[in-house]
């Protein structure tokens, strides 16, 4: 089969408004609509203007507490000439009760001298209807309660009852069908296998879905073949308003795709100027539309964002709004292409009264991603570069208030971080920390800049064989440390030690592959530091250019057989049940931005890291040393250092 | 039964905080879970740390198209000195595709020279895993993916499946019962006799607590019985998490709700200091909050969204998100409770860059005020006037998108406006126009001030003769008229005109009870001028006084008997089915605030109120005159006036 390039990529809005235009021609925007029961109209969206069918309320009633009277009984009534009504001329009412004929307005008790129970004396003149709340006041028969294209929302239902209006005329709610295709797709509850790809799309595509009220159905995966694809597709049109195929993550099955839909019926748009999500197929099948999402989620995630929302939503007559948005400067620089949007996943956090951001994982594979972003920058097109400290707007993706308490920490990995950020949300749900693994030395330059909350360091100097104290004063004019744990490093190496690996010097072995950390990370410089004192050349070692980014991924790749032995803390040669060969002890300590650490959220984290849960937990098992955890070091100037204990 | 009066009426902030706190000494607050399907869990919130049992991706892949090769194999390669590899030394592979031993890494196809098949040239020399997308790059097993309380979203589901999590632990969904209260409660579908009140208030608690996930039941209407309030309570409490009682309107079940709370568990708050809903019970019963809402729909709204939500967000682990809110000002004047917090809901439009609102009605009871708001304005207590013009914050209860477009129109009502409403959303849904009802000489101000976009008015100069023209000189440095239509005002009596009313000499009669527009109407202007010119006192007039704010309010009063006579116009009557006796043609036309007239959605009022579909209309039958439609007058510095015909 042919590999199709693409038809001239089209802009995303451009893209929307061309789909939108060949789908009115064809009558997709028309609407069809359903008659239901109010009392099941919540969340649904008029198809026509509703008129009252009864007055709400329904007859007069007291709007005060008092006695009900005749106006004209009351003529000539006053402060200075009181009036003296007599049974029958009056009768007690309390607020709501229905007024009775022949009474037509209601005195305030408080207004009222009570002689007996037969016996009232007046002191006002009042005219019709005072006090009275009269037939009709809220809504009047025959009033039009709502235009069409309203959405109802709880007290609409409520007050459509109250009129009399029992049943309603609404948009027909949309069926939607998914199809998940390639040959290579799985189910992902199966073993993945070597090739294959879990079919999580269409679930991540269903939920979005239905919280736009569409209902959705999943179909089987559809293998790689033009036949079966186009029948699946030819099928679904007939029952289903949206069809949306998703082509596993691999050019085959979206080739076919490409191919059903030019024969079947119109490619409308292929390919879009954006990334992610480029490979995007919008085509329309008898009068249907039949989109290909693209594969990787994090593509797949911006197509339903910024093609698949607006075009429901205009069906349903919604307006779709907008994110809010601020603006906030980036950690890092970012470089983009030229010649397309990038929609780029951001960690937001409020720092010293400005905002600030992270940008994720820009692979449109990454799952994980799509789960940590709060925000959204989009850096257009004809821009290439986002600079370091650039102030840009952007898109949020989590409420305002989540992000204002976020807690950003940046710094080298360690697992103990997580279940940090864990604890606090036990703590105050409302706490939420971010985490970055940057290394060591990025978590000193994004405190310096004031784009970290905390950050996690172990850094060795050579000169005084001290940890981090001496980084901070050569780059810092302050800092505030406290002090985490001591952690075991060492070799990680395969189960039972095949390779008989002892210590640094086996390295070099010719039989022997080396899995390194990234540059600026802490076990970097203490692996570069001991190379360097026993007078190994780097380059002798065979995989010394391999860079990992955390312990755990490290640790990975000795478990997998890609490397024999690496450099990492005991913890995550332990939980990925590999043999761990100790080192060095050395301090993972954790550096506090100054604002912060006269924060209440700071005070939240100490407390749980001092507590004895903490200390004693299970999760501190070997491999951690928690003898000094809570000392604080204040270092200002760069040459007063003042120790005090804080625990 | 005694009445009961409030115990220390309490702020809603300062209830929420006693009420939480004495919910948290109970144990509310504790995490309740359960274990479902990953595949289920959309919107759910997690209970514990989730942790990867795989890895994401699961195996190595090619980024990139082009050749699979062993890194070793590429040492020495430059643009300088090529190296060519031969069949076995590498495999041509796609994006996506597994990489094979003894493979483990990939030359971009970009930079590959294919001899033949079984021979390629390459340039560089590359180190181990050079674009390859390694194992556990996005996720690594062991990795924690969500701290507990993260709420999942669609990509968040994807990332479980994929990460090997198909099962949950999450905070166990809610269950709710409401039960409404009160002998003279009835279904809304019954017949509303006079006493009854519909029970409208379960439909919308039901459907409001749904929005925030919680499973809702409603019981049976309880009948005022303390015994059988209690019962229902009981059972209520073995069953359910939250329990609502919504006690009607009247003081009766109210106090049996009190009753039964205060012997069955405890009261913890006992009326609110706000307005609307201060008939609020916050209790305790066997360890379940048992909510007693108030019986206005007003009230019952006020206390769903600052005492229910709360509660249940946080019990759900959730961040409630403030309201989005902007700066605006007041078309009308408010006086205020000095003691309570009143909370009013405004009709919000954006006019000349800057927003201004309309208060709507304020009684608890009003459900047309709560489907009309699309704003609430917090008046505290000890501020007793918000005055006209006065700038204050407006919490939004629509998105901005929609506030921004929205068209507000202000003046004489006419039913004819809000067809043109209905038939502007067909037009563009995104349009909307909010219709208040304030008169013509309102409308006049309103447009003078810049709080509306456009008046409906209908003024009658007696000197001249003539409409709306001498009144817009009068009061406007400069305007813009467009003619709308001519209307018939006539007396409307009842069906078969019983009373044998022939013209306005009959008011004055004895046997008659007349009904009244308000003041500053454009029919009560006219009204009086035709009384003056006829030498008639109006305090000859019974139930002058008597004042209604539209045209169908007034005819409703005719229909319900509770007065013979009304000046109104022909529309009202005819819809109302009762009799008309025409008078006079009126000019009602539309006063367009300059800055509006050039704005698109002002052209596409016109081209609708032009088009044959609205000016042949069924709707335009007997009592309007579409012959001068279209006309606009200009006026400017209260002498010059232009007439173009627009047309």
């Amino acid at each position: 089969m042919q590999r199709k390039i693409y038809l001239k990529k089209l802009d995303v809005s451009d893209a929307l408004e061309k789909y939108k235009a060949e789908l009115q021609q064809r009558g997709f925007f028309f609407d069809e609509s359903e008659i239901i029961q109010t009392r099941k109209s919540a969340r649904r969206v008029l198809a026509e203007a509703v008129y009252a069918k009864r007055n709400v309320p329904a007859y007069n009633s007291a709007a005060m507490d008092g006695i009900a009277v005749r106006s004209v009984d009351t003529a000539g009534a006053s402060k200075v000439r009181p009036k003296i009504l007599q049974k029958n001329q009056f009768e007690f009412i309390n607020t709501g009760n229905p007024m009775k004929i022949p009474f037509d307005s209601v005195i305030m008790i408080e207004n009222v001298h009570v002689i007996d129970e037969d016996h009232v004396q007046i002191f006002e003149s009042i005219p019709p209807f005072h006090n009275v709340r009269l037939i009709g006041e809220d809504v009047c028969e025959q009033d039009m309660i709502f235009t069409r294209y309203h959405r109802l929302r709880p007290y609409d239902v409520a007050l459509l009852l109250a009129a009399g209006v029992f049943e309603v005329k609404v948009l027909k709610k949309m069926k939607a069908i998914v199809i998940p295709t390639g040959g290579e797709v799985v189910q992902p509850e199966d073993e993945i296998d070597v090739g294959a790809i879990p079919e999580t799309n269409s679930v991540m595509i269903k939920a979005y879905l239905e919280e736009l009220d569409v209902d959705v159905n999943v179909n089987d995966v559809v293998p790689d073949s033009l036949d079966l694809i186009s029948e699946t597709i030819l099928k679904a049109v007939e029952s289903y308003d949206l069809i949306f195929l998703n082509a596993g993550s691999s050019a085959g099955s979206f080739d076919y795709s490409y191919h059903a839909l030019e024969q079947l019926g119109k490619v409308v748009v292929h390919g879009l100027n954006v990334r992610p999500g480029k490979p995007t197929i919008l085509g329309i099948i008898r009068n249907k539309p039949v989109i290909c999402l693209p594969g990787y989620p994090g593509s797949c995630y911006v197509i339903l964002e910024n093609i698949v929302k607006p075009l429901i939503n205009e069906k349903y007559r919604i307006i779709t709004e907008k994110n809010l948005f601020l603006e906030a400067s980036s950690l890092r620089r970012v470089v983009s292409s030229i010649s397309e949007d990038e929609f780029i996943r951001v960690s937001l956090a409020k720092i010293k009264d400005r905002y600030v951001f992270v940008p994720l994982k820009r692979g449109a594979a990454s799952m994980d991603a799509l789960s940590k972003m709060s925000g959204t920058v989009v850096v257009q097109k004809g821009v290439e570069l986002l600079d370091e400290g650039d102030k840009v707007t952007v898109g949020l993706n989590r409420s305002l208030e989540e992000i204002d308490k976020n807690i950003l920490f940046v710094g080298s990995h360690d697992p103990l971080i997580s279940i940090i950020a864990d604890l606090l949300k036990q703590k105050d749900f409302s706490l939420n920390m971010s985490i970055v693994n940057a290394g060591s030395m990025g978590a000193v330059a994004a405190v310096a800049k004031n784009c970290a909350h905390i950050g996690g360091i172990h850094l060795f100097d050579p000169v005084s064989g001290e940890y981090n104290v001496p980084y901070l004063k050569r780059y810092l004019p302050q800092y505030i440390l406290m002090k985490f744990v001591k952690r075991n490093q060492g070799l990680i190496v395969q189960k039972g030690n095949p390779k008989k690996i002892e210590n640094l010097f086996d390295l070099t072995r010719k039989d022997i592959r080396f899995v390194n950390r990234q540059r600026a990370a802490g076990t970097r410089i203490l692996l570069d530091y001991h190379l360097s004192k026993l007078g190994i050349d780097p380059s002798q070692i065979n995989g010394y250019e391999d860079e990992e980014f955390t312990h755990i991924n490290l640790a990975l790749k000795i478990k997998k057989g890609m490397a024999d032995v690496g450099l990492g803390i005991a913890f995550a040669a332990k939980i990925m049940d590999l043999d761990f060969i100790p080192l060095i002890w050395e301090d993972y300590d954790l550096l506090v931005l100054e604002e912060f650490f006269n924060d209440d959220r700071f005070q939240i984290i100490m407390d749980l890291i001092l507590s004895k849960n903490f200390c004693n937990s299970d999760l501190i098992y070997q491999g951690y040393d928690l003898s000094s955890v809570g000392k604080i070091i204040r270092g200002e100037n760069c040459d007063q250092i003042s120790g005090n204990n804080n625990q």
